[in-house]
Formats: structure tokens, sequence, C-alpha cells
């Protein structure tokens, strides 16, 4: 594999800025989608980063992402709403989503919104941390096109299917869980392709659903599998999250579900018929001094992660709290900048010479 | 194994009542309370049954579940709801916080209620039920005494916490899933130790944290391993599931959490500083028809059930949804009643002698 190379954050944050603009972005939907994309670049989430970008710009090429949408809402009981983002960017729709969701929790205790006719979002995490930066807990999940098969199922019937929940600790101290619903993530499948080796036994069936090593094995009609990977090692569970997932950003919302969520990448076919608009989220906040004073919530907090933090751990390891490793990473990349791999890079200046931008200039 | 004896579920249902009766507590707790156990029975989760019955005597008996509690309910907001259980059986208390949700979520469109100072509930799947029954989306979920090791942990820092979420579907096709968040309930391990066989690597490690087929390793200071099993198979994942539960049952309630929460089993020690008020409880109910118009909304879940069951099965296997299963024991177990281990029986015969209680006829 070729080394990576640095670069800063605001730079790539910069680029993603100006090509959403090229795209016909409004200034702040343009900043903001830019924002959250390279978020997940700091925080480690590599797949879900810059490398990206060019997805994005294809879909909006191939007519399935809207530059300028316009949002209709819909709101029946004081604590729900829907969305119909008109096939814009999810970072633009997710985040407004959220923020409609605190907005109701913090009048009446909870907030919920169903969103359909979006596109990708990113990481799921950091929607999760927008409800949890401003001291409530947040939820944020959103479903996928169709790579994962169902326990005893041959078949992709849901996408990895990913769930993030964010709980308010002192300082930033937050818990945040930020999961793909499968074993493995479809990023941690690129890394092996990349580096041509071979997957865990667990992530991934053949297209008759036997287990397989081979990390290409999508291509030839293969799967991944739910998380708990076997039958014997509970991979219902897996595949009843992912299923929870889809119900709840597809079926509520009015979006499409299951095999018919429309793939991210746009040179494969959409599903024959859909059953709803674009690909959906649920997003939900609520407040935790509902049940107890702010400051007693969060000195229990404080003692839960400590506790578990001070676990006695296996030789050579160390009992992590979930938020802590991306914090880490997020402090270090903030700092020493973000690698990118070569092919990345040569991706993103594909892209400024198509949109005629200035090159990114690479720090060590 | 000795082979299993059959029992009337009505049957069972009262001589549970009766026992209730006999600890004092009132006519429609000890009903309650009866139903909620035996519906385990019924639905095929056969460790939650009235194979428990005594496990709840005893904590009774030990002073730690009170027969006549009174309830002490708190709220801040329209949609939350705080109750202190004062030392309840958990079906009383869990129903009751339910019942709360439930009539939040009608009026405002989602409801929430956390439980302390409350004991063990049963399965969480009938309460997730007790609101799709209604036409609501339920979710329920219980912290339990440590018997997990987080990822990379040699202690237990968390109980099998489970979580459920039921979505109504047409005439009782509802999505239920109810699920621990380890790889195996402590119910299948009591299975293969009365049965004396190995269980699968992935489900239990040893007090030094290495993997271990032996059921009875919990007893030498092992622990349950979370969903995933293994680090490369993403444990993280259902140790963060776990983690969930525990802060939104445990944290935010005020009961105990982490390695505090106490024992089920009355002859194990409680933690020698607790750090709130016996085992707590999180349930939530929503309202569908807060997004989608009612019927749409149930056609989508039909449509979402027939699909995925319809999924190109491997060899000799059936795809299911989450719920089609312990639906079918439900309707099989009414008409051909329930059977029991002649253990499990010994010990109902027990409790009989104990109470004075006629003893149960057996069916076959």
């Amino acid at each position: 594999m070729e080394s990576e190379i640095y670069f800063q954050h605001q730079e790539l944050q910069e680029f993603a800025t100006t090509v959403f603009l090229k795209c016909g972005f409004t200034e702040s939907n343009a900043r903001l989608s830019a924002k959250l994309l390279t978020r997940a670049d700091l925080r480690g989430v590599d797949s879900h980063g810059v490398a990206r970008l060019s997805g994005y710009v294809r879909l909006w090429q191939a007519g399935r992402l809207n530059a300028q949408p316009t949002f209709y809402w819909e709101s029946r009981f004081p604590t729900q709403a829907s969305l119909n983002a008109n096939a814009s960017i999810g970072f633009v729709s997710a985040h407004a989503a959220m923020e409609k969701a605190i907005e109701m929790a913090m009048k009446f205790g909870v907030g919920m919104v169903a969103v359909k006719n979006s596109n990708h979002f990113g990481i799921a995490g950091q929607y999760a941390l927008q409800a949890a930066d401003v001291g409530l807990i947040g939820m944020a999940m959103t479903n996928a096109s169709p790579l994962v098969a169902p326990t005893f199922s041959t078949e992709r019937m849901l996408g990895t299917n990913p769930i993030a929940i964010a709980v308010p600790g002192f300082s930033g101290d937050h818990f945040v869980l930020d999961m793909a619903t499968t074993t493995a993530a479809n990023g941690k499948l690129e890394i092996l392709q990349r580096k041509k080796e071979k997957a865990p036994l667990g992530w991934i069936q053949s297209k008759n659903g036997s287990d397989s090593e081979n990390p290409e094995e999508l291509k030839n009609g293969g799967a991944l599998k739910p998380l708990g990977s076997f039958p014997e090692l509970s991979s219902h569970k897996g595949y009843g999250l992912g299923a929870m997932v889809d119900i709840f950003s597809g079926v509520l919302s009015g979006a499409n579900f299951g095999p018919w969520v429309p793939p991210f990448v746009s040179f494969l076919p959409l599903a024959a018929m859909g059953v709803g608009e674009g690909i959906g989220h649920f997003l939900m906040a609520f407040r935790p001094d509902g049940f107890l004073e702010k400051s007693v919530f969060l000195e229990r907090m404080k003692t839960w992660s400590e506790t578990i933090r001070k676990a006695k751990p296996i030789a050579n390891q160390k009992v992590m709290v979930h938020g802590d490793l991306e914090r880490q990473i997020e402090i270090q990349r903030s700092q020493q900048g973000i690698p990118l791999l070569p092919e990345v890079l040569r991706d993103l200046e594909k892209l400024a010479l198509e949109f005629d931008i200035a090159p990114l200039s690479i720090l060590k």
C-alpha cells in the first residue's frame, strides 16, 4: 500500500465547500455539508469523509441529489415531525431534522423526526453529538442500500443501517456509540480490498450463503453479515437491529426501505419500483433532566464512565468507553492534519480539475 | 436429561397468582405478575417463566422485594416521567411505567418513563408488546446484575441488559425484537449446564479473559461476552448496546448501574455500596401515525415483513421476521400446554408445600 499524505483539516473543509458551491449549493448548505463530511475524517472514520466527496458529486450529476432543495415539514403531534428533504444531501436534512428534534425536546422533553427523500448523511454519530452538545441525549439512524443478508438469507435485504447514541458528560466527555448493525462496516472491507488481505470469517458470505474470506465477494452476489456473524453467535440480533433501523428510518418516514433503498454510487441502477422516496433517517433527542437534576445526572455519568474505564483489562489492552477513541483521534488530527490515501488524493485532484479549483497543499 | 412434563398455561398462571397472594401481593398485582411471568413460558422463553417463580419468593423473603409497594411518580416535562417503584416486583412497575408512557404518547406523540428501585421484570418483549397492542411503537429495556465483561475487560461490568422493540402490524403481526445485548442469554447457558454440554466459543470468557467453552465458567470468575463475541467481530458494538441500556435504565433513573446492580438471586451478596436504588428499567412508546396515516403505515409494515420473509433462504432454512417464532410458539403452547423440566416442577412442588397450595395437575 502507498503511504498516506497529510492535509490540514481546514483546507479539506474549504475544498469540499468549494466543490459543493460549484454544484450550486447555497453558501450555508455548502459550508455545513463540508463541515459534516470532513468531521468523519477528523474522527477517524476515513471511509465516510472526503473519500466520498466525488460520490456526492456523481449523485448530483446523475440528478439524484438536489443542490437547492426546499424542505417540506409536517407535524401532527408536538413531539413528532416528518421532513420531506426534496432530494437534499443528507448532511443538510439530518442536521435540520436534529435541530427540530432538539427544539421539540427542549419544550416537551422529547422530539423525534423521520426524514424521507434524502441522501447519505455521512457518520450518524455527529447528529447524536449535535444533541449531546446542547445537553440532550441524541439518537440518529439511517437506512442504506441493501448489502446485508438477514440470518439464513442468501439475498441482501438490508443496509449496514447504523445507529448512533450520544449521552452528554462533563465538558464534552460524552458517551458516543456509533455503529453499523453489521459485523464489519463497508469501510473496513474497502481497507482490506486496498491491502489485498483476507477478511475474518464472519464478516461476509458468498452468493449461496456460505462463509467467505474474500473482501470482493459482494461483487459476486455475496453479502455482509449482521452483527453476531453466525446463528450460534446470535446474528439474528444484529439482523434485528438493522431491521429496526430500516423500519424507523424507511417504513415510518415514507422513504424506500429494504431492498429498494437506492445505492450511494450513481453507476448502480435504482430498484425497479421504489416503495418510497429516497433514503430515510430517524433522529431523536430527549432531556436527561426530565428524570434527574442536570448536575446529578452528569455526576452519575462520570461515575459510570470512570468505573468502566478502570475495569481490569486483559493483557496489553485497555478498556475504553464509546467515544473515547474518536475524541482522541479528533484532537490529534486537528493538530497534526488528516492522512489521505494516494487514491483519495487523486480523486480530489480530479475534482479540482473538473471544477477548476486550486489543488490541495500537502502538509507532509 | 429427564423428559419434560406438560401443564395448562392457565393452571400455571393460577398457581403463580396464589403464590404471589401468599406473599401478600394485592389481588390485582398478583394476577398481573402471574400473567406476565407465565407469558414468558407461553412465548418459549422458559428461563424467564415459572422457573423463576421461587427466585422472586426468595427475594421477598430476603426483604428485597416489597409485596405492597407504593409508587412515587415525578414528571417535569409532558412526555417524561420517573417512577420510584418502592422495591416492587418488576412486572407491576414496568407495566405501570409503560401504561404511563402510552398515555403520554397518545397525547403528545411520545412518552418515556425511567424506573428505579425495581426488581427483575421477566421478558422485556411484553412491555414493548403492550404498546404495539394499542397501535404504538414500544421500546423496553432493563439493566441487570453484572455478568458481562466489556471488550478487553476481565471484570464483569454490565448485565445481559436486554432491549425490546415492538412495531405494530396488521392483526397482531407485530415486529418484536427482544434481545439480550450479550451473544448468549443466561437462559441458554442454563440449558447447556443441565445437558452438560460445551458452549460455542464466543459466549463465555474465563477469569483472565481467554475464551472458554465451559458453561460453568461464571462460577469461576468468568464472564459472558457482549454480542459480537470477539474484537474482530465487533464485540465493542454489543458492549456499546449493553452500555446504552445501563445508562438509560440505571444512570438516568437513579437506580444502581454497572457493577452495583443487585443480583436476582437472594443468596448472592449486594455490592458493598450502591450508587442508586434497586434495578432500573426504561420504557418508551410513540405514535407511528405522527409520521404516516395509520393505514398507510400498516400497509408499509406488511410489505416490509412479507418482503423479508420471502428472501431466498440458505438450504433447509427459513428467513423469519422477529416475533414470528414466539407467535408460533404462543399459539402452540396455548393449545398443547407448557413443557416444564422435572427440576422446575420439583421447585414448584416445593413452593406448593411451603405455602400449602394444591399441587399442579400433569397434562401428559
